[in-house]
């Protein structure tokens, strides 16, 4: 089955799908995304989603391509083109066409919003979850507002690959104080030696993780012990278990850090409990 | 008439010229670009302007989307088709379209290349020009990357559209030693009560400035006194003059510094002396 995305009020054949040159997603980074989980044909968390792409929105000030129950039937839209029932939708929303221009273009200027859906075999996913991932450590170089979801991403990229070519999946940035910011594409945790589940406050240079947020709440639900607050990377590396969350990610267990295994090297229970009961406490919509 | 955009492999009409959905450039900001002046049919400092593209794209492993010879010829030729004989080329390369992944997409992945030209003009630029310009001043906030000419603009968008905002027309970014480092778009200067000209080490938090290396050479074969040094904000507003540089801006005096008035509040006659003998000391490469 061709894939289908919508941009900018038509469903498009993926392979033709296009913006134009002067789109200020292309010229400029100047646009936001946000990245929701499909699983049995329903939305994960996507109430969070689309409050933190409004939220990113407004501090850019780019106006909302439409409105929340019309995003909301394209997102579905994509989804049933793509025959999506377990994988991820993409949505990309930008400050629109102008003459390229620092400065933001007329008012009247229609944002430009991009939708892509696409399919993961979930077991094939989970396969290569559950056996754990390795994380490098990098020193944290992107701007302060990483809280604001832009696809201004060649930080994350060139970190990303950087891991990659290391053997690792993923890179955690570490910020001057030597404490633990997050990864690449993922909020970083630990669970102590006390079997304490930390990870650093949500209002300090990082990301307001929807999956971060849902994971929280989970635990507490299972009466694990959470504590809100950054930690280091010699922590990290002494801790019983590590792992990583993110709307494509769930829960993925941390199994070495720049090459140390991560307690006994092994994917802990806390994270794979985490993950396997993650949807329990997701909120899902109807797809 | 109407504008003609070159994208990868082809002249298009500007209204349909468009890149995918998937191109890095547009999810990532996965891609860099220089901008270079038009005058009189000839390119002015083409060969500075793509050896720096060439660093910026080995700084990010990013392949040439083709050689030099070929890539000037492009050039030229999207200067023609758009008739410009005064204005801007402008060139963007990205790592090319690959479904969407942090990691870099295979080797044999295409980068993306667009052209586009279009005239300018020179008596009403010069005028706007001469008249001087007023900056504010803001907190750096960018990436320390930024010696790479990068599209992830985002950052300099907001602070240019903050100055724009002040009735200003750029936005100088100040370190965390209260040094001015750069403007939004625009390398910085000060000339001392002593006559003597000052701007930022290139290798210290800024792009090296290609026009600004060749007002560097000018003002020496000039016979002015020259200092290459950081400066500080409290010391640019005690400063006779002040003025900003780039391909487009060539030289432009700065007349306030945060609404205070830049020596007597009119453009000096060093950066006017700079600004009208600039192109006696640029390099003029055939259209």
């Amino acid at each position: 089955m061709s894939r289908i995305a919508y941009v900018n009020g038509r469903y498009l054949p993926h392979a033709g799908a296009a913006v134009h040159i002067e789109d200020r997603g292309y010229q400029f980074a100047d646009g936001v995304y946000e990245v929701c989980e499909v699983r049995d044909g329903a939305l994960i968390d996507e109430e969070r989603h689309l409050a933190r792409l409004w939220r990113s929105l407004r501090e850019l000030a780019i106006r909302a391509p439409m409105g929340e129950g019309a995003l909301k039937l394209v997102l579905r839209e994509t989804i049933r083109r793509n025959r999506v029932r377990d994988g991820i939708v993409y949505l990309q929303v930008t400050r629109g066409v102008a003459r390229r221009d620092h400065y933001f273009p007329a008012p009247d200027t229609a944002p430009a919003l991009v939708v892509t859906a696409r399919s993961a075999d979930r077991a094939k996913v989970n396969a290569a979850a559950e056996a754990g991932v390795k994380v490098i450590t990098v020193p944290e170089n992107r701007w302060p507002r990483v809280d604001i979801k832009t696809i201004g991403l060649l930080p994350n990229v060139l970190v990303k690959q950087q891991a990659k070519e290391a053997g690792a999946r993923e890179a955690w940035y570490v910020d001057a104080d030597g404490r633990v910011t997050e990864g690449g594409s993922t909020n970083a945790w630990i669970v102590t030696g006390e079997g304490v589940i930390v990870t650093r406050p949500a209002e300090s240079g990082i990301l307001r993780g929807v999956t971060r947020a849902t994971v929280l709440e989970a635990a507490q639900k299972l009466q694990m012990r959470v504590e809100e607050r950054a930690f280091t990377v010699e922590e990290a590396k002494a801790a019983k278990e590590a792992f990583n969350t993110a709307a494509t990610a769930i829960v993925t267990p941390v199994v070495a850090i720049d090459g140390s295994p991560v307690g006994d090297g092994r994917p802990g229970p806390v994270a794979l409990e985490l993950r396997r009961r993650f949807h329990e406490f997701a909120a899902r919509a109807a797809g």
